[in-house]
């Protein structure tokens, strides 16, 4: 009888340092573009830094309380939407008719479930109108009012389409109107800067949770003055999102065309499952040759079940932030690899 | 002098017979779902198979005269999109709101590039607007207004959106918003088919031309009844449409929403560019199995630069037909493979 409370005992130690040892991580992006120490204060970065390790923490925090990827890929993203730093929710940028048009896309890798919204208006949070469809929709895309509706009969706040202005989004936009431009999204700190060159600001987060499955998300505000209703990679699941537990997950950021055009999210995840590349080398393979040759600028953020954060980008800067479970803090960076603070 | 002559004459047959060798290919689809014997009226298959036949031999005669892969597809499917027969432009189901919102894409295996429109209600064929994009926008995807727009800058014929409408498709919406259900298509002759398993009547089509270039398109009119704005699978690159000469091209017909979350016309390719499956390996574990598996009714076709159709279909049937440069005439099928005419 003693022999056997003991042996329970064990066994329960056991289950229980194995639960606690399931590793787990979140990765971030706040975008991808020509960012570099010229054009950045200190004091900017420094803002931006703390801002997605707060988004880091977020999502951590779930992960660390026994939570789903999904909740944790939504709960960083909202962070970042609420934030006018980046190209999301708040600070959006402005469409050619000077309102603000939305993108966002949730898919986790258990049962490859998926939701995704184009062009909302009036959503707050449209990474939770996403994560919405995908939990209570029949579809996987909804798109223009019938999104914001589909939200709103969900309960997810509303808010009037110029909540999202921003002065700096609304003088960018004046910028890109004089010259006719359409700027995929931000010159941060450099007006001089060419419009080509801007294109950052879009949010995404990816994570593992403790149970081993995997969630992608991704949230857009699209280009500075956009018009004839252009839909970027960002709420295409396969090109801006994908999540697949048996290979990877992945969030992209970039000149979204491109990542259209060669389904990126997904071609990563492909060659992991199919060619057996690992997940950096996959990466790197579509982000550092295919897209770079072709001029296709961006980034991407990724996590396969091993739990180890990967981050690859073709452009001078992607706003990133990291944290696995064997970290006490996030991690952040800005530029080039290697800058993690 | 005369030996050289010779030489230059035999030179220039050398050089014609080759390129006319080089084979060329088209496969057509108009949709996948329950399509029996049982509900089609001898009469009704006829019609549609001629329809089908024409519209494969209006895609050859392009491949035929040295046409691009890309302008064989567009002519395939208009074809497709003005016959009232097929849930693609005139003949489109009804949304919630008793209008049509009509979605296409296009996209070329030379350079990956790609068009889709999404939600059109007033161009008259929707593939040409998904080429007006590919060909005339630096985007890949409109959506909405602003997609109709720039077909009406590109000089696309518009009309009135009742134009699409056909008694056919009224009754068919009317009775589904009795059941206060979405019909992914039709049920062709069976009025009292469940509508559950009325999902077809997308119309696509793939070609590889003389120059060993592959294109594939979609069109469709989506749900019968949807709302919310639903967007489906055939808009989407990497899901219902996906062309890469180093692969294959695919176009999808079914479910989209699982089309979407499989990112089924990618998914193939990268099977094909991968994993050194063959085409119809890669289509038959993707519709067989994956898809087969939770539910994704529906099918493809595809070619690869061998210009061999393949046809897979988890469905009772597949409207589908296709012609090749070693073919007198198209061969169409409804039912199970090997019904081929």
């Amino acid at each position: 009888m003693r022999k056997c409370f003991v042996l329970i005992l064990f066994l329960g130690w056991a289950i229980m340092s194995t639960a606690t040892a399931a590793p787990f991580a979140i990765i971030i992006h706040g975008g991808a573009g020509t960012i570099t120490r010229e054009k950045l204060t200190e004091e900017k970065a420094r803002e931006i830094r703390a801002t997605l390790a707060k988004a880091v923490n977020a999502g951590y925090r779930v992960l660390e309380q026994g939570g789903k990827a999904e909740d944790a890929v939504t709960a960083a993203i909202v962070v970042m939407e609420n934030a006018p730093l980046f190209n999301a929710g708040k600070g959006a940028v402005f469409t050619a008719d000077g309102r603000h048009e939305l993108d966002a896309s949730l898919m986790r890798g258990q049962d490859l479930q998926a939701g995704a919204v184009a062009a909302v208006r009036h959503t707050r949070n449209p990474i939770l109108a996403a994560k919405a469809v995908m939990l209570h929709s029949p579809h996987v895309m909804l798109a223009g009012d019938g999104a914001d509706q589909f939200a709103r009969e969900q309960g997810l706040e509303q808010v009037e389409n110029h909540w999202f202005d921003t002065p700096y989004r609304k003088a960018q936009w004046q910028r890109a109107r004089q010259t006719a431009s359409q700027s995929l999204s931000e010159e941060l700190l450099d007006d001089n800067n060419p419009h080509k060159d801007d294109k950052f600001g879009t949010v995404g987060a990816v994570a593992l949770d403790q149970y081993g499955h995997l969630a992608a998300g991704t949230s857009t505000g699209g280009m500075t003055n956009k018009h004839y209703g252009r839909v970027g990679d960002s709420p295409i699941i396969g090109a801006g999102t994908y999540a697949d537990d048996r290979s990877c997950a992945v969030s992209a950021t970039g000149h979204g065309e491109f990542f259209i055009r060669y389904t990126v999210a997904h071609d990563i995840c492909a060659r992991v499952r199919y060619r057996k590349e690992s997940l950096k080398q996959a990466a790197r393979q579509v982000i550092l040759q295919e897209l770079k040759t072709v001029g296709g600028d961006g980034g991407i953020i990724a996590l396969d079940r091993q739990g180890k954060p990967v981050a690859v980008f073709n452009t001078a800067g992607m706003y990133r932030g990291w944290r696995t479970s064997n970290q006490a803090q996030p991690v952040t960076g800005i530029y080039e690899a290697g800058d993690e603070r």
